[in-house]
């Protein structure tokens, strides 16, 4: 089973009071194990057709952050410079090519029964063998979105926080991580640290819900 | 503030038991009220330069739902037929229109300084205004993502359970719910509603973490 190790176990604390902070500790490190389980229990996230699309690469020492450095706008040297670690994140658009294992392996679990694994392979695989790069990709950036959120709130409830960011170069990311850039597309990049408290963070504003819901 | 009602409020609960329900309770009927207020509080999830570019239209009715019948794949008819509501999120490729308005305000409300105010409009709105629609298109996917991810856990905090979805025509999704297809990137739809429990549910089983983790 999942262990785990939540100073804030409040969800509506978690979810409802998270913001995103830029100027971290310098003098805090978290151990890779830590980062593992905050990764782990992050991909406890739903997927397409359980895809699992997402790919982490978590950049935690100075020659890692040097080449982040390269690609990042200079608005976001700051979190680069000052968190314990900058998770870049992936959609990984080949994701589809395990599926057939992953479905075979919970039938042989007997999480499925024999008629479900011929739906799943006989319907929903060739959809994603059939499909073009541009599905491909907008599945793998769904669930990697939908893991994103859920390591934000994990590595909150663990007394950290974190910055979810989007300036970069995107055509060199994969590249600069030494991953194939056809197969990995960026998502996003999230600092995560121990917040510097001397620091004024600011909360944005959210739009009325009203402006951006619907009933039908 | 936010005003909130969790029968759960255990984040490692909520978070880490969370899976996807096929199969609801047809009687249960979730208030608008309250499905506006989930809405509300899955809004408080970050977003690329806080564009919020998402959009919730909660399908609720039988006229609704039949719409969406028509273009559901017939294998997410159990959900669609069971569920309390059927939440369809879209990515709002238009909303950094919006852009400047929200980010005056945060000035006038004395949240960010002049100079920040400045960087923002005179660096990132420009970077929507030139974008091309795979870029808009690819942030409001992400935006809305983690919008979603946000929603699941918190109806889970109040007793629900949710199941996110991918199996439609997306191509016919933004006009069946009266929207501009245009503008209106389907994302996910997300079913909500108490689970049947007279019914056994898949737990899905999930890759090593170590088959989708890299350190650098």
């Amino acid at each position: 089973m999942i262990e785990t190790e939540f100073k804030n176990d409040v969800f509506s604390n978690v979810m409802l009071k998270r913001h995103s902070v830029r100027h971290f500790d310098r003098s805090c490190k978290i151990d890779r194990s830590v980062l593992t389980e905050i990764v782990k229990e992050a991909t406890t996230a739903p997927s397409s057709c359980n895809l699992q699309a997402w790919h982490f690469v978590v950049v935690d020492t100075d020659q890692g952050k040097e080449k982040l450095r390269k690609i990042f706008m200079p608005f976001n040297h700051p979190q680069l410079d000052t968190c314990s670690a900058m998770v870049v994140l992936f959609g990984d658009t080949d994701a589809f090519k395990k599926y057939r294992d992953l479905w075979q392996g919970m039938y042989e679990e007997k999480k499925i029964t024999k008629e479900r694994l011929d739906t799943i392979l006989g319907t929903f695989l060739p959809i994603y063998e059939k499909a073009d790069r541009t599905l491909l990709t907008a599945d793998a950036m769904v669930d990697a979105s939908l893991a994103a959120m859920q390591f934000m709130l994990d590595a909150r409830a663990r007394g950290f926080a974190t910055n979810p960011i989007a300036g970069y170069d995107a055509t060199k990311m994969a590249l600069a991580m030494g991953l194939d850039p056809v197969r990995y597309v960026p998502v996003m990049a999230i600092a995560i640290g121990k917040p510097d408290e001397s620091q004024k963070e600011l909360v944005s504003t959210r739009y009325d819900v009203k402006d951006v819901l619907e009933f039908r």
